[in-house]
């Protein structure tokens, strides 16, 4: 008799992914996945990389390679991580993983028994919400304002809950929010996880990608006990579809992280990440993001001013300095989950907000990204969510 | 304060891993990997598939893509499975996976609660056998002859058992024996677990690797209740490194592992999936793993004919008609994990055998691996290997 196991009955189908099989319809001006602009990608370039990789070290590219995944990549991402985010860190504490995403369901494996407890902003990313159901924790959101995490909430949080394993924070253009912590909050976050001694994990997929206001440190450069488990990717500032990311971590979390991947998929794949490494010699990625930036600022002023236009003036919304999202708050009797439906009847699509809460308690919000339409798509989809919203508002 | 899950209490470093890392000093003859023979990988073919996918469809290799993977390439693998395997499958229920480890660590996931318990055969390929004490079942090892599993022992085991959730199996070329099922074997296995009602990882990373012998057919050809969950992969067939292999199994059981790596992954590389795809759109599969079968074969009998002249009678080994390992028996007073290090002080390294048993209770036998060695060095090593069997023995 087939039964599964009972962290099953927890696991649900994920709304982005589930939305953008119906979204990736032409027709459909789709604001709900997270995908980059694919006419930035360098094509041209990764093809170079790739036949560079394969002319110089075919053999090796093809076969199997170490679990913490291909060395002179790791030593690349140590020096990026010290010329862009003040990070000083030895390629040995860092370990290659086949996306974020991966590095989340690893995370979650590592800590959790069912039970233990997950503090997370609240929203949060509705990604690692489900890789973390996986294990059966119980999360604790502490509330937000518009420069993210509310300290003082967090520390009566730390001081009054059992059993907390880690804290999952994306502190620069939150994924679902936009919003970025200021310094004094990255400050103070640090100051009260070394008081607790509880661990973080610092998700950055979006840092590299800020089209305006001054850079801010990383967590994970001011974290002399190594508490910080910072995660990178080249998802966003490259290709989502090679499937690299990292963690970089204490010693003894990376060597247990090392243990999980041996066991759960042997290591990423080597021909990847020697085609990215290929690609961080030949070509400057730098001067590749620089020409992003502007294009998603463009898109994300577009997108905030023909809001501003055309939503009703109870909308709230996020005005992001980077990042792929803006954050809308309707009324609170409008239930966007409610109005999708109509919404796709127009088409057009967005992601639901409750599902970034893991109570699901909030139900008037809903995730906007910009990075992935044209203007006139972007301004056709503005105009027709608008028209959506005001057939739910009460006159 | 830091505490891991206490899933990490069984989560070891596997010996494989370990060792390729000693073992892939260039000083070092080893017979501890199960990697393919680097010099067939047919790099020109695979460059020529990577640059047609980035030069006709770059931004949608770049980008993410679907759960279940390449639409193209499920196709064709539900193609080559009909053509090769007799399995009638719609590509809806295949899903790809990086690598067979990553479906190993799925389907740990989609049944096990701890406690539950996993029937192999005794012995069994130690990296399933790690994948899944992440989710600490317990293992039921069923007793094995020179034909594979003995049908009798699975019954009895089956009767008397509560809790099995699934049975692991390799019919062909076992990992680690080197074995093959017989097809009156094959037959009495399903009617046993039809019977049961029992599900089974028929894992088949080998089974095109045939190089004597003559075919036979695969479990999940003689499986109308959709029992099987059959595993394959290119890592053998094209390159490991790429990291693709899939799961054909029925709706329900691809639908739950789909929601599993929607949390733990998002997806396969979108770029791999298609260069691959693109691959046996260009190519013929089949002609260049006839090109790797007389290199094998050849490998194969030079490993066994040596060791037939060197090794001490009392040491039995098998003779496979495929795949990539044999298996030695030596006299039961020799603890192969204790002459390991005097075979590396020799250089030349395997894989101490009680790690493919659950229990650790088999001492006395070690894998070899004979496709991942020239002619000169798989002589030297094989006459290294006697010595060191030599020393161990009594008088």
């Amino acid at each position: 008799m087939i039964s599964f196991a009972e962290r099953m009955g927890g696991i649900k189908a994920s709304d982005i992914r589930q939305l953008l099989a119906v979204a990736s319809k032409p027709e459909i001006i789709s604001f709900a996945g997270g995908l980059p602009a694919p006419e930035l990608f360098p094509v041209a370039d990764i093809k170079a990389a790739y036949d560079a990789v394969l002319d110089e070290a075919g053999p090796v590219a093809l076969q199997y390679g170490a679990t913490d995944g291909w060395a002179p990549l790791r030593k690349q991402i140590s020096e990026r991580m010290l010329k862009k985010n003040n990070v000083t860190i030895d390629p040995a504490k860092i370990i290659l993983t086949a996306g974020s995403q991966q590095g989340l369901d690893f995370i979650g494996k590592l800590f959790l028994n069912p039970g233990d407890v997950v503090v997370l902003e609240s929203p949060s990313y509705l990604g690692a919400i489900n890789a973390f159901r996986q294990y059966q924790p119980n999360f604790v959101e502490v509330p937000t304002d518009e420069n993210g995490m509310i300290m003082e909430e967090l520390d009566r949080i730390l001081a009054t809950t059992e059993n907390v394993k880690f804290i999952y924070i994306i502190p620069d253009f939150q994924n679902p929010s936009g919003r970025t912590w200021p310094l004094e909050r990255r400050k103070q976050f640090m100051e009260i996880i070394n008081k607790y001694e509880i661990p973080a994990i610092e998700d950055n997929p979006y840092g590299d990608l800020r089209f305006k206001g001054e850079f801010l440190p990383a967590l994970k450069s001011m974290d002399p006990k190594e508490l910080i488990m910072y995660f990178g990717t080249f998802s966003k500032i490259l290709s989502p579809g090679m499937r690299l990311g990292w963690i970089a971590a204490s010693e003894t979390i990376i060597g247990k992280v090392n243990l999980i991947a041996q066991a759960a998929v042997l290591q990423t794949a080597t021909i990847n990440a020697m085609a990215i490494s290929k690609y961080l010699d030949m070509f400057d990625i730098d001067a590749h993001v620089a020409k992003i930036l502007p294009v998603y600022k463009h898109r994300c002023e577009l997108m905030i001013n023909t809001m501003r236009e055309t939503f009703p003036e109870e909308c709230k919304f996020t005005d992001p300095d980077g990042g792929l999202f803006t954050w809308c708050e309707l009324p609170e009797y409008i239930n966007t989950r409610e109005i999708a439906p109509a919404a796709l009847e127009k088409k057009v699509a967005f992601v639901p907000g409750d599902g970034f809460y893991p109570s699901g308690s909030v139900k008037n919000c809903m995730r906007l990204n910009y990075s992935n339409a044209t203007d006139e798509r972007l301004v056709e989809g503005v105009h027709r969510l608008a028209d959506v919203i005001k057939g739910a508002m009460k006159a």
